[in-house]
């Protein structure tokens, strides 16, 4: 299984001159945790977060109404590629601390948004139906 | 393991007549997603999530200066004992959507706090354990 075919159906995205505001009630609309934030060639310029708005809005110094989301994402970001491993993906996240890894093509254009909660219940998925396939062996 | 095993060290906490602003400050110093709320006689009253700062304080509507986190947290809230198992605790947080579980005592008391996080990955390691116990059988 590739990290791909692990993410949560077609990813949320917002357009980089978009407000802090749009970007916000688009995480709400979609129940997500993180938007891509995509540049006028389609490429992914960062992503804005759960945790950019608690770090960078929480505590109403600036208005998300007058604030381009630019301003307040997390840029440059990490990205996996069709090629990336899971462990590889997952390493990535642990160690920078990121919950969300946007995976892209060639072109830096977004395929999909990988959360580290899609890594870990892939692998669950797996290492549960190696252990039957064993056991099926053994019994 | 028990699901209190499987909690990152020590919960985050404030009391119940905190600012929104003081559990924020939390969030960000301890690096954590939520805090539990404690009233005065040391019982969970609710909980105070990232979820919540962008539901109802990242818009700017509220100065979280000037608000109790008792009107923004989220309340009442599901709770873990002890006795919960860790499938019976996944499964209420896939079912209400939550990212975190209180654990408490038989008094309401504060013993951990639980992420799904943290299940998902005592998950992983049980199983991996398990297929490389099956294997040495088999191998």
């Amino acid at each position: 299984m590739n990290i791909l075919e692990m993410c949560d159906w077609e990813a949320a995205t917002v357009p980089l001159e978009a407000t802090a505001e749009r970007a916000i009630r688009t995480m709400l609309d979609r129940h997500v945790g993180a938007v891509a934030v995509i540049d006028e060639n389609h490429r992914v310029a960062g992503i804005f977060t759960e945790r950019d708005v608690l770090l960078r809005l929480s505590l109403g110094e600036r208005d998300p109404r007058n604030i381009s989301v630019r301003e307040v994402m997390t840029a440059p970001v990490e990205m996996a590629t069709r090629a990336t491993t899971a462990g590889e993906a997952l390493a990535t996240m642990v160690e920078r601390h990121y919950r969300h890894l946007p995976i892209v093509d060639d072109d830096g254009q977004l395929l999909g948004m990988l959360s580290i909660r899609n890594l870990l219940q892939a692998r669950v998925d797996t290492l549960t139906r190696q252990i039957d396939q064993v056991r099926s062996v053994v019994l």
